[in-house]
């Protein structure tokens, strides 16, 4: 009988590229953090105040990701970092970022010598978590506003991450919160999850963020 | 010469059902609202408050769509309005709802004599604005504490909706926002679109909610 070749696994052309990423990021030494949330937790926010220290030691890029506005680039750009912003309502995949963009976009950072490249993903605690971007950590933010169903009801997402980012814990005193519960619910879906408690407004929390971030790089 | 027929335009799966959908909630006097926010920007929150008032008057029912999780149905059942709960990841379409699991979930509601069906959507200012569930009015809901620049960032949903929920406003005095900033945001992208300040936690507002909602409901 003849043989028949079967393709078993066609890798999905994202994957591909991701996996090209992640050869270049390690082979260069680059740090890459994707980092993840809904709308308005305070992301670009967090960037502003933690990529200063990070610059001061090591080069430092960042990779804006939204469907539309120049908004969070000005924002990053205005604390002297390198910064390319990525419109996603022009590359068909509004609701989150490709490996594709990503590849494309390094074309235009200073990739020579890098040891930090923070890629801000587009605010949604769905699509992002679906593709891989060939990065190496996977950071994310929750705003305490958010309530504390977040984690059993974006699952995907908590289950992805390293690290979360609890922001915004200047607000608790004024919200009616169960803290308890919400890191509760964290466990449930991942139970192994470091949670640091944070605010870019107070700079509280920033510190264990960076030192985290650092213990991983030499990882 | 023979003639070729040429199918101009092929209508969506998806719009389909959307037509089928409105027709039915036309031809049986049904208010359909589709509720659509990023997470935790406080929809079942609203609900609880504004479901107990309107269904005092006239019959009202809820979907509720979520990734994951009956939570959100618990809390509708628990002030007792009918309820159907749709768990996407199930469906194929985690991040949104789509005219067919509002078709499917309408054969579990009593819909004769129905008035008002809330669908609570999937908490996510991108994808749900993209499928049309054949609903009658489209109301967003964005909290204070996601900042300034939400409506020129996703501007799909803020241009599609009837009216704007500004909720948690019992915030403010907390928050670093710039209110006259988000206002002139939001009428960058859509002029028109009224705007209700209000609070789930306070109740500021949801008087002029109900007000808006049965002024457009005998239109």
């Amino acid at each position: 009988m003849a043989q028949v070749k079967v393709l078993e696994k066609v890798l999905d052309a994202n994957d591909k590229i991701a996996a090209d990423n992640r050869r270049l990021f390690r082979e260069r030494g680059i740090v890459a953090v994707n980092l993840m949330s809904g709308p308005g937790a305070g992301k670009t926010s967090l960037l502003e105040r933690v990529l200063p220290r990070l610059a001061a030691r090591a080069p430092v890029a960042v990779i804006e990701g939204d469907i539309a506005t120049t908004a969070d680039a000005e924002r990053i750009a205005a604390v002297g970092v390198p910064v390319v912003q990525i419109n996603t309502d022009k590359l068909g995949g509004a609701c989150h970022l490709e490996a594709l963009a990503i590849q494309t976009a390094l074309a235009d950072l200073p990739v020579q010598g890098l040891r930090w490249l923070f890629v801000e993903n587009v605010g949604n605690l769905v699509c992002p978590a679906e593709f891989d971007l060939g990065e190496t950590l996977r950071v994310g933010v929750l705003s305490v506003a958010e309530g504390e169903d977040k984690p059993i009801k974006y699952p995907l997402l908590f289950r992805q991450i390293h690290l979360l980012l609890l922001n915004k814990v200047d607000l608790l005193p004024h919200l009616r919160l169960d803290l308890d519960r919400l890191l509760e619910n964290v466990r449930r879906v991942n139970a192994e999850l470091p949670v640091v408690r944070c605010s870019a407004a107070t700079g509280e929390g920033l510190d264990e963020f960076v030192a985290w971030l650092e213990r991983h790089a030499e990882a």
